[in-house]
């Protein structure tokens, strides 16, 4: 397992030192992860020319227990005073080396941060990491593809208890607590983004944060929760109609987000262009006159971030490759009476092996609850 | 009530203009809120050479009902498509201006960031806010005191509710999730930090993960919590035994940690050096032979965010002033036993007005749960 994070320290080495970087500075905590297995609050990765300069730069207070999971061939630096920024220390390392450049994450870094280590090793040229890490995290192995299936399964598990417990007359806010407390009975490490429950006017809005709005009758209620299991998150996002039966605009609303999410769905295969998974979504919404409100993106990956590449957008460049994790969320939303919204997690995989593996099972018929 | 964030607009222009900036831009979230009233999510304030310039930036997102809730004073403006960057677009306003300077915050802004800053107004110079608006922030006034004084009280509540319930068996994590559900009960708009619980040798270790170990008899006991409300954070942290009768060490123990957190307490005066506060609690712990593993920090400022300025530290410079919320939280940790914790958070008050103001007021006496 441990030769899984040297190889891609290996694959990202080749990267940078063809960019013509000695070494290379990572400090995004994802991105750290998934090169040193671990990720300290506040650590950075220095890697060297060499496999063996390769490490693990680790605030004071942060590093109870690193030293034993870090990935092998991870030296683990502890830095010795509480105070002092760790890419500054991991910078002053290579001072005595022959390293001329180091290449930095500049769009993580602070303008400030940045600075610091340029002072702190004026000889060395700072060049720019760019986004190689988070491209590399793209196309996932199956180790990791294993735990965003574990992360969906727990996620319909706590979905699955709610929709059997009494719904009406509870706030917003409560379930979504409640959503929480069942992801990690199940064996969650924790949510994979804060969960929202949107109820009546508020359901099918992107991004609604939980309300003290309360489950009425004929409401709209969208759920969307994940799990974050071992670093890997997943989403799902049902919507259902409370009572028992849902008014005609409901059902043709619901009929028409399935339907465009059902098509999203069927084009995640390799080779097809990110946009064209997009349109597929998109386009039944917009034929139905709901373009105007739609959100820029109707999908994206996940991963060890809950927001990663692809993005499913209109102006997405780039096409899928198989095993990528990818969302697949159209929604519409009508001021003050509500909306829908459906999401699920897959992964993308060739027609010969059955096409799009779905991670999220929990139906998508229209349930009264 | 919106006057306060024009008024505190005007302080931060007279401050960036005799530092020979036009205009200023914020991106950081809380200073953000502080000066607008409001932070939709990825939103910047552009702050012109005049009041009437000042803008709030909104991704279209974000925008819902951002326009009602921002402060008197401030335009919103919400960005016509739905990528690109709102600090970009705000330099873009910038230029056909007259402005010649542009103060960003450089601790905030990624390189990134700044460089497509620089890209699009390439006739602005852009220079340094640096902490301007956090050291704005540092003494508050009495709305925003009103506002920690009833998070502390809801977090007394969450904790109080606790203690009269069954622990010992439960795990750390659903603990921690009880306490959250029962912060939002008592009306905090969320947790203002990942809830701690820390059970035997766990308790008193700084930043410690709630994890799936059960309360046991003889356990020592340490949760940390807080509540936001109106965006103000606090912050209690309290170590309780499990069952009827605590071992000597273990009452030597808090007795010690709860000397040292007294008498930090009792130095939260106007004109006290912030390292003398750090010193009075540190001392005690030092000399009963814990200096080695003791946490960097033994309090720090809160407001917007649960952790600012000042800081209570042996290299901290700068005194405490009236009217600053800080907390006072030494530990000593055992390890493989566990440890003591004892946290509060305060408001520096002058002797005049019977000294510091303890928010969190639940009790320190040693509960043997």
């Amino acid at each position: 397992m441990s030769d899984v994070y040297a190889a891609r320290r290996a694959r990202l080495r080749d990267r940078y030192a063809a960019g013509g970087s000695a070494a290379a500075l990572v400090s995004r905590p994802a991105n750290v992860r998934y090169l040193a297995a671990v990720a300290p609050p506040g650590a950075v990765l220095l890697l060297g020319p060499d496999a063996d300069a390769d490490t693990l730069l680790c605030p004071r207070t942060a590093a109870d227990g690193v030293e034993g999971r870090a990935g092998e061939g991870v030296r683990v630096s502890v830095l010795p005073t509480d105070t002092g920024d760790p890419a500054v220390a991991a910078a002053g390392l290579l001072v005595p080396s022959a390293a001329v450049s180091l290449a930095v994450e500049e769009h993580h870094l602070t303008v400030a941060r940045h600075r610091a280590i340029g002072s702190v090793a004026p000889g060395l040229r700072l060049m720019d990491l760019a986004g190689a890490v988070e491209q590399q995290r793209i196309v996932k192995d199956d180790e990791e593809i294993g735990c965003l299936r574990i992360a969906a399964e727990i996620a319909d598990q706590a979905l699955g208890e709610l929709l059997e417990s009494i719904l009406v007359g509870r706030t917003e806010r409560h379930l979504a607590l409640e959503l929480e407390r069942r992801l990690i009975d199940h064996g969650a490490d924790g949510p994979a983004f804060p969960t929202t429950v949107a109820t009546g006017p508020h359901a099918g809005r992107v991004a609604h944060r939980p309300s003290d709005r309360r489950v009425e009758e004929g409401d709209f209620l969208f759920v969307g929760l994940g799990a974050e299991y071992r670093g890997y998150r997943c989403l799902i996002g049902r919507t259902f109609v409370i009572g028992t039966s849902p008014a005609d605009w409901q059902i043709d609303l619901y009929e028409l987000v399935f339907a465009a999410q059902r098509a999203g769905r069927e084009g995640l295969l390799p080779g097809v262009p990110c946009r064209a998974v997009d349109r597929a979504t998109r386009q039944p919404l917009v034929s139905a006159g709901y373009g105007d409100g739609l959100a820029p993106r109707t999908g994206h990956g996940v991963g060890l971030e809950i927001d990663e590449d692809p993005q499913l957008a209109p102006t997405a460049m780039g096409k899928l490759e198989a095993c990528v994790p990818v969302t697949v969320g159209p929604g519409v939303h009508l001021p003050g009476r509500g909306g829908v919204r459906i999401d699920d997690t897959l992964v993308v995989r060739p027609e010969a092996d059955g096409g799009p593996e779905l991670l999220t099972i929990t139906t998508k018929e229209l349930l009264a609850l």
